[in-house]
């Protein structure tokens, strides 16, 4: 039998090749090939299956998770496998598991803040999994504000040790991944207190669970935090708790590459630059934007073949009815998102390139592009997540009534997705640092300080104050320079607004609480500014393939005209634009939805993603979505028997009368 | 030792009574003993108990289900509760179960569209549960668009009988709850024929399974349709598919109110008028409404609390940090919603006059005010649930991480909330019915048609094309006159401009098809707009109880300036308000919620949530939130043992490097 494809015309019907557009995407031909060999590789494998996920309980879950990583671990050491490739598919096996943390948190946590010493101790063993560390920073009273945690680690100049205690309930360690019940060391985050004096916090390496038995050593007290968003989702992570009753490390256990506590409790700074620390967290939130539009491609990936498939309404003379797609309602919801995977993937490959930047910039003692730098990667980080977040509930309500299957994978995708907003730096905080970042190069405007990389463009802050958009036909709005001189003057005269009432306060910081809200909302619109200039920049490369380069005009129009639409009324009251022209914004919109409609589905095959890695019976690729719904339904639980347990008990006695009856 | 209410000095500086705000916001003080009485009576009661829901597999899950529904009914006999109060105690057992669809679906489709006959023969046994039904309505490929269902009932002359039957896979009966494992019987929705032709969409009434043995009847494949989004939540529901193989019923089990099939298979059609099917659907918004904003009360009241216990930053001098409801970004994304809730609450009252008005009409065949009424139910349906299921997410997120938690109760209020925006009329076909009519209205205005009720400010569109806001200062922004004028102006032109653009295209239907996305945000504004001039009338009722209409007041303009703040650019670019205008709304906005926040805490205790029905360590009445999360921490099923289920097999091989040494 044929193998059927319900895409097989919309497939066909593409104008552009879409072997070139998965390189596009992938970023280069290496980086598709790594990926698509990782993706085969986990998919066929019977261990990493995740289709039951959702129907496990908690402690089944977890050790699925503990199979799959052991694994995987296993596989990599058998195949060989490259760093990258090993990187490649831990990410394709898709579940939340404590090598993460491990990997991702632990480890970097010891090569950045550790002596060359202690790398050497530390750091063949963790590579090894000897050890399994975790990263203990957060506390139950405190998340953001890393400067008001209460773990103290208290030198003593008796023994040469630092005394780790927890004192009071707030200061518990909550939420550090693979702490619950597996990390055997943590990286632990405490106030430094030596020679009578607080010192503020620094990192030590602790021991939490004996290598033999695994039990929790002397004086610590750990466990899990229970239950989280969603079923399956993060639940495969054992977010822990850690309380310390006056548990004893040796001195040389605090991280000491920035500073040092001597033999005699005195405090010494190194003279390594702090500033070093924000080469990491650039990286971190590179990576953090990536896995963005990692998310979304999968979501609007879902939503865009499920909309081809699924038909409702407007069947003429008993024919087929209108696949939900066409209508413009999908379109203007879905294509907009669409267009924001793309975005999304572009300014992170972007970041990729400023993260190097900027680490030869730290290596040469030059830190002049850091505050921008800074705010852009926050601010990156938390309009592309906030946006993925909302843009993965969206496709699923694009899904009608199945979406809100947990086989429809959009609800498992946003349980696990959504904690990016909160992670590595609360959203709003992030949008309000970098709302401090655009108040502070107004200000140094008058001096002649001129901004820099994302920021330049406040160097023409006289220009666009009083510029005028040109647009007069709907097709004015396809003009990059236009686009992008609306974006600016948009951003700038709300920058320069939020500045201005600043001004009207006593003092700045008032100011600065009082109209938060809108600081919040000039830093959207500085970040959303960036997403669009850097996907103008790609299309100024050199783009091969068919039609490839011109699919990517019309995303890039439509990521930028549906924010247009979205935020009309800055673009409006700042005068950037005539409600005429924003008019005309949406009326070039919609004609580009329709350029959009006949590429969707090869639009969303370019992300290269496999039926495992979807994880949805909507989304999948032959698009044969009702027998598989059909299929999945059985698997329930609930299923496994024709009467349900309880039937005897709480059914039939209310069928026959017996409640009734019974004297009460 | 003295209880101890962390919220004791918040609750003090209340400038109203807030024991007479909970008789407003129950609607009376009979509505409110009722309530009262049942919330205790369910929190009181262990069988009800609900806090380790998520940590339940779904065979649990539904078996305790099955124990919470037979207890119900129980207590209802037991304490021989009136309807009224059997309602209320269903509500506060707040777990989905598929005796809602039996007392809210299945009954009153029989009462609604059975003949006086059908009623005595089935009402007595389903009032008395000898049988149990579902509303087996929606199909596999068939949803919102109803006369596309797929079922047949064939009518078969020679025995006296319908033949239902499952022509196509997609035609297999998908979602009704209760279905799964419960129902005996079920009013099957499914296209008559009879006489050879294809009569539409007709309710019959099914047996599905045996009355001694709950096993399915021949014919009949029957069966959960699986898991759905979240843990605990809409998973306590056995949503159900169906399918039927020529399955025979007796003629008389058609219902048959509206229309018959007679002995010899002709189809009649009775002189009860079709409209009447409205008023049910009226009344089933009115409910969905009310519920609205009691899941809105419910997130609301959780983030505020939270809101009032959690500091974070702004530490002086060593004293407490600032607590989070103090920080105007938080106030501003908090307190809209607080009143929005209000609003809901109103508009559901007002609401429910509405529906005893239409009924009444409906008896005297007055149908005048049919195509307003129902427009106005379908919008405030899909606005305010639209709103509500945004609103849960966005409280969750005023909790940062610990929000994730599932025991702030959010995760799983989101989860079991969001089926409302799909289920009874998807919200986006809601609001696009909506269009239509004020297309209609606005079209009839040229011959005079004055419209009515809702949309009566239609007739004043001429005025209201070429009016001007009069705000000169902030404070104009409170005159009730003015926020409704601008209210009304911005619908009335975003209507107009769409009349004007569907005038553009060769037929109206193409138009119709081509703009529907502007279509659905006028629609939008009129809904916001009838919201908003109900909150209005509310505050023109006599209102007692000290300071209690100051609250009210502050809360309805909350409301109107953060929904015109919101959607700026409608405002703005449709000339009803200038930008300066609109930045004045913005500076009373702020000042708004300085007023609101030291009555914050007892505009949520007046909601007068159980921490039963709440649901959330969070939201907790007495505010002691970090106790209690470290004491539900300890619950979590990984917590059982120390050492977790797979360390020997998967954690213990890795530290001890088995993966390595062993041959691969």
């Amino acid at each position: 039998m044929e193998p059927l494809d319900y895409h097989a015309e919309e497939r066909s019907n593409a104008s552009f090749d879409v072997e070139e557009m998965k390189i596009v995407w992938a970023g280069s031909r290496h980086a598709f090939e790594i990926s698509d060999r990782a993706a085969r590789l986990v998919a066929s494998d019977p261990v990493f299956r995740k289709d039951n996920r959702t129907m496990l309980s908690r402690k089944e879950l977890f050790k699925d998770t503990l199979r799959k990583t052991a694994h995987a671990v296993k596989r990599t050491i058998e195949l060989n496998l490259s760093e990258e490739e090993t990187h490649t598919l831990w990410f394709y096996v898709d579940q939340p598991a404590y090598a993460n943390l491990h990997w991702g948190m632990f480890i970097p946590a010891i090569e950045g803040q550790g002596t060359e010493e202690q790398k050497q101790k530390w750091l063949p063993m963790a590579h090894n999994m000897q050890i399994i560390g975790c990263y203990a920073q957060t506390e139950l009273g405190h998340g953001s504000n890393v400067q008001g945690l209460e773990t103290t680690a208290t030198f003593d100049p008796q023994t040469d040790e630092f005394v780790i205690h927890s004192p009071t309930l707030t200061s518990s360690k909550w939420w550090p991944g693979g702490l619950g019940k597996v990390s055997t060391h943590a990286v632990v985050y405490a106030r430094l207190r030596t020679d009578g004096q607080d010192y503020g916090v620094h990192g030590f390496i602790v021991q939490l669970r004996g290598l033999d038995d695994h039990s929790p050593l002397p004086g610590i007290t750990v466990g899990d935090i229970g239950m989280k968003f969603g079923s399956g989702a993060y639940n495969s992570m054992d977010n822990g708790l850690l309380r310390f009753d006056h548990v004893r490390i040796p001195r040389n256990q605090m991280l000491m590459r920035l500073s040092q506590v001597t033999r005699e409790g005195k405090y010494v700074q190194s003279d390594v630059p702090r500033q070093l620390v924000y080469g990491t967290m650039v990286y971190v939130r590179q990576i953090i934007v990536s896995e963005a539009s990692c998310a979304l491609s999968r979501a609007v990936c879902i939503a865009t073949r499920y909309s081809a498939v699924r038909r409702q309404f407007g069947s003429e003379n008993g024919g087929p009815e209108t696949q939900v797609i066409n209508y413009k309602t999908q379109q203007s919801r879905l294509f907009p998102l669409l267009a924001s995977a793309y975005a999304f993937r572009f300014v992170g490959e972007w970041m990729k390139w400023l993260y190097i930047d900027v680490s030869k910039r730290l290596q040469a003692n030059d830190f002049s592009t850091l505050p921008e730098v800074h705010a852009c990667a926050a601010g990156l980080k938390s309009i592309t997540t906030s946006a993925t977040a909302d843009a993965i509930e969206e496709c699923r309500k694009l899904c009608g009534g199945h979406g809100y299957l947990s086989c429809s994978g959009l609800p498992e995708l946003f349980a696990v997705y959504i904690p990016n907003c909160t992670y590595e730096g609360d959203n709003i905080v992030m949008l309000l640092q970098v709302a401090r970042f655009l108040m502070k190069t107004i200000s140094r405007l008058v001096s002649g300080k001129m901004p820099v990389g994302t920021a330049a463009y406040l160097g023409r802050v006289e220009h666009l104050m009083q510029c005028h958009c040109e647009v007069q036909r709907a097709e004015d709005w396809l003009k990059h320079s236009i686009i992008l001189e609306a974006f600016e003057a948009r951003s700038a005269r709300m920058s320069v607004a939020c500045a201005e009432s600043l001004s009207r306060f006593s003092t700045p910081e008032e100011g600065f609480g009082e109209i938060s809200a809108d600081l919040v909302e000039a830093a959207v619109a500085h970040c959303q500014l960036i997403i669009v200039s850097k996907f103008i920049e790609k299309l100024q490369q050199d783009i091969p393939g068919k039609g490839v380069k011109t699919q990517l005009e019309n995303l890039c129009n439509v990521y930028a005209l549906s924010l247009l639409h979205k935020h009309l009324g800055h673009f409006v009251s700042t005068g950037c634009i005539t409600p005429k022209q924003g008019a005309l914004a949406n009326e070039q919109l919609r004609s580009l939805y329709s350029q959009v409609r006949p590429n969707a589905i090869a639009l969303v095959d370019a992300f290269n993603h496999t039926d495992h890695y979807l994880g949805s019976v909507l989304g999948c690729y032959d698009g044969n979505v009702y027998q598989k719904l059909y299929e999945e339904a059985w698997k329930s639980p609930l299923n496994d028997t024709v009467v349900p347990d309880g039937y005897d008990e709480y059914i039939r006695p209310l069928l026959k009368q017996h409640f009734r009856t019974a004297r009460l």
